[in-house]
């Protein structure tokens, strides 16, 4: 069992027994519910090794959430969702009661993992209101077949799991086809982090934006902003467009501003870790001057995200809590140092994109243009 | 003498003997003239190591600035200048025709180093016309003291490249006491790069701003880029300032749009590799997304340079020729993997700010404010 998930070579790493096998698309899917353990791809590993975490408890998900083993909003949440479904495949609660108490207490664990990105807080939600309604049913309708109450819950739980892995994925492809409807037939998009398949239930938000244009026969290549200071960008977002073939050219963050003004930028799609009720956009850091950027370029700026990063009870970005992360990941990244030791360091993970700055949102459930207040709620209501 | 100037362990490396000392302020002086070698400061190897190298040739000066063991225009200039007094101190020429042609192809090895930086190429210029010059005048007037020709033409040249670089910390010094003037009593500066006494013959010039506003007894915080690909600002920027005891607070480049939303920005100022006639400044990549973001948050933007980075001979920014440096420095800095094998890199080493985005232009002769067509070109008739 992996205790700390950052380590060289913690036992319980595996670097094969890949989920669902290695070969095209299934190498870039983060994580696997097993029957007795979460398969966690190491994203802090790639591009340079493919490893696996195998996380055996809540506790092992937490740790992998926090050291950002699986990072990204959507696969954050999904990650929560499995590993709430593995602590109730391990429950030997005796009462009903005892097991909710339980599950509440893993919940809270994972809530407090990390604090921006809401799907984290949306999944776990519906996991604790599947739990509650599962052990009511199974309790009050007797459990059906003769089967133990506890045994049912799990499946319900693991079901329910499974079910908003395999959501965000279809997800994913309907957002696709909304957002690459926006590109033109030739298209130079600049993308920020890494909102692809490793951030999601696989596919991607803002990668499944290019890869669905790219599917739709449009010639997309993309620059890709490496993404101080975890390079989620370089490790990951050019790792898979060339496991795609989708032709990518890797630049520094503060390369963009020079691109777009030398006309070599179409349009800036990036990620969402939550979304206001009012359009306002946190996503990783950078991302705000991307969009300044953007308008002063008057070059259209899109945040791809599924409903659920919208958070209608965020009224606008001033609510949503920004993560400050530890100094060392600027000062030493990789245990690089690239800075006189001592030195003070700020390190804020996200940033907000004021609504508008933000030409459109596009969703699993649609696009949604300013003003954003009518156009998100109208997004929920039709969903 | 080291022959790669960047390997670990060069035979011509010093570890001790310092420039100067290594007390105080003599600790960031980037290079020195000696008698018969130009010692550098290894800026690759900061803040971790404080190394030197010994350059015995033109040809080792040649390649310390290629591979960045000195840097930033003004110390760049000098440094083309120190390589060219120490080629002087070793020619053997028997006439002065020979000793011209060799000096010249001398010159043209050293201007082939780094295309951006315009006070390489006045550094030369200087120092080649300083030769004529010595050459007419040592061979017309017949040596004085009966001193052979070439000892009087040698003693002339060192004496040029010294005044080069003394001339240099002095105008940084007054160029400092302009720009202070310039920000408010307690004031966050925002800088990228170093434009500092590494940068310079000491003192610097956006640091040395910042430098002369602490000696005025103003109240002068500093957020620094790190500046990728090469982290000058968190390698560099981030010592100076430490040894100096300003207060100064590393960030990723990225990061810098959202302290100026935040209201954490009263100013930014950065140095200049080349300053055209119009105003329009090249400096280190993300200078200009610095520029555009200060822009539109309402802060002033300045760049500080001593007058020779003006090139009045260039007439726009579209005149500057952008350095692409190694893929290497972006996809695998300092040996870390951070982008898969292979990937496309883009790596320009500066950008162009355009004028209409420059506040002021602090110079060693005094601030130019637009139009800059018309105030640099005062600025030259005063000096």
């Amino acid at each position: 069992m992996p205790t700390d998930t950052r380590g060289q070579s913690g036992g319980g790493r595996t670097d094969g027994g890949a989920p669902g096998g290695r070969t095209g698309r299934d190498r870039v899917r983060p994580l696997e519910l097993r029957e007795a353990e979460v398969v966690l791809l190491d994203q802090t590993k790639l591009p340079t090794r493919v490893e696996y975490v195998r996380a055996l408890s809540v506790e092992d998900v937490a740790r992998a959430i926090e050291t950002m083993v699986v990072r990204g909003a959507p696969a954050i949440g999904i990650a929560a969702a499995y590993g709430l479904a593995l602590h109730a495949a391990f429950s030997e609660a005796c009462t009903p009661d005892a097991f909710l108490e339980d599950f509440e207490a893993a919940a809270e664990r994972l809530a407090r993992t990390r604090p921006t990105a809401v799907n984290l807080f949306w999944a776990i939600e519906r996991m604790k209101r599947t739990a509650r309604e599962a052990v009511r049913e199974a309790v009050g309708a007797g459990a059906p077949g003769g089967r133990p109450w506890l045994e049912v819950v799990r499946d319900r739980l693991r079901a329910e799991a499974l079910e908003i892995a395999g959501a965000d994925e279809r997800g994913n492809r309907r957002l696709g086809r909304y957002g690459q409807a926006l590109l033109p037939r030739r298209c130079r998009v600049l993308t920020h982090c890494n909102a692809g398949a490793l951030a999601t239930g696989g596919y991607g938000t803002a990668l499944g934006i290019i890869r669905a244009a790219v599917e739709a026969g449009k010639e997309v290549s993309v620059l890709v902003d490496e993404t101080r200071p975890l390079w989620q960008g370089a490790r990951l977002t050019a790792w898979e467009l060339m496991e795609e073939g989708i032709p990518a050219t890797l630049i520094t963050d503060s390369m963009a501003g020079w691109f777009m003004a030398r006309g070599e930028v179409d349009a800036v799609i990036f990620g969402a870790d939550r979304i206001a009720a009012n359009g306002d956009v946190a996503n990783k850091i950078g991302s705000y001057s991307l969009a300044v950027l953007a308008d002063a370029h008057g070059i259209p700026c899109y945040s791809a995200a599924p409903l659920s990063t919208v958070d209608l009870e965020t009224e606008s970005g001033e609510d949503i809590v920004i993560e400050e992360r530890p100094a060392e990941e600027v000062a030493r990244p990789y245990g690089l140092e690239i800075a006189p030791p001592g030195i003070a360091v700020a390190n804020p993970a996200f940033d907000v994109t004021p609504a508008r700055l933000i030409t459109a949102i596009v969703t699993d459930a649609g696009v949604a243009r300013p003003p954003y207040e009518k156009s998100l709620a109208a997004l929920f209501e039709r969903s």
